[in-house]
């Protein structure tokens, strides 16, 4: 059966259990933090980040990478659009938004999150603040150029749309909120992604794991 | 016709160049600086970034993404392996090394070639140690152990090939050479991927652009 390490709240183990859910591919998770210095883990994942999947033989790093796999090895119901240019930009999303844009959000979730609870230290405002009033309002500025009036952005719900919501979810967890009066369409977006049946049940789970409810 | 912005030297730039020339696509190329802070080029690449590829009305940025969506558009003759996992395997050596492995070798780059010449500044060999003696071996150790002992890494010559090798590319021009005492798998595939003629050729092109012929 298909393994997947991580931990719930991640949001690149996110994706993946989305995806796998949204296949209806059975699969177990193997308990695994990002960065903990494991060093069989390290053996196979070299960067330490989560999540890796494990089918068979085959030993996956990065989400975006293991959601493509996901894609062509379990192909319905699709993730991915099949129309070439469509594809091309759903990737682009993916790469920006599992990117940078993830790296920002990431930044916030540790410091309002994470570091309280695990390091009992203060959270950096000041570098908070530079990441929330500098560097995350060009990339929502153009994500709101991207994004459809209503729906999802390639018709159907698929992993693009969790892609570019993703990030943003783990900054919610840490007081983060997309401003709807400057940002409306994508605010709407990110409402509607987490209604999605698949989301909705992860982001349960998350709750749980992460003592939220 | 196909626009590249970018500019010689980039590790990334070169991957999209010789996926063009491999598949004999006509192309122009825009000259464009990464991070230039130039307004223009962020609307159509929000992370200032090089390379992006304008294809009609079609704007990608990323090279993994690009070259993905080449393979696609143009997929004869083929950069990327038919095989359903040998094809997920290509995505993943081609995310780490454009990811985490690539970082590192741009900072070497950055700061041994980049900084001397555009800032006039010494490089910060206590950051350039850390990365040669800390940080780049457990990705050659892992990299080793993924090379074949001869040949490319799914038969034929892909981008899969050019992707491992291009970020030590930079580091080369920069003085650091992969030890092929410690890693003779990865030194050996570094030679041949510089002799393909597709790469030969790029290569040509940017030790001129960079001044080194």
């Amino acid at each position: 059966m298909i393994k997947v390490y991580g931990v719930h709240g991640s949001p690149y183990v996110r994706k993946v259990l989305v995806a796998l859910d949204y296949k209806n591919i059975p699969f177990e998770i193997v308990p695994q933090m990002p960065f903990s210095g494991d060093k069989e883990y390290l053996k196979i994942n070299p960067l330490g980040k989560v999540p890796t999947l494990v089918d068979g033989d085959l030993t996956l790093g990065d989400s975006k990478v293991i959601c493509r796999y996901l894609e062509n090895a379990y192909p319905e119901p699709a993730l991915y659009p099949q129309n070439l240019t469509e594809n091309a930009m759903a990737d682009w999303y993916e790469d920006l938004c599992g990117g940078h844009v993830a790296d920002l959000a990431a930044a916030i979730f540790f410091q309002r999150f994470m570091r309280p609870l695990a390091f009992k230290q203060d959270p950096d405002e000041e570098l908070i603040s530079k990441i929330t009033e500098k560097k995350l309002p060009p990339m929502l500025d153009y994500l709101e150029s991207e994004m459809p009036e209503e729906g999802f952005l390639f018709g159907d719900f698929m992993m693009a749309d969790l892609s570019v919501v993703s990030p943003f979810i783990n900054a919610a967890y840490a007081g983060y909120e997309v401003d709807s009066s400057k940002w409306p369409k994508f605010a709407a977006m990110f409402s509607r992604v987490k209604e999605v049946s698949w989301v909705k049940k992860v982001l349960e789970q998350e709750a749980k794991a992460l003592g939220m409810s």
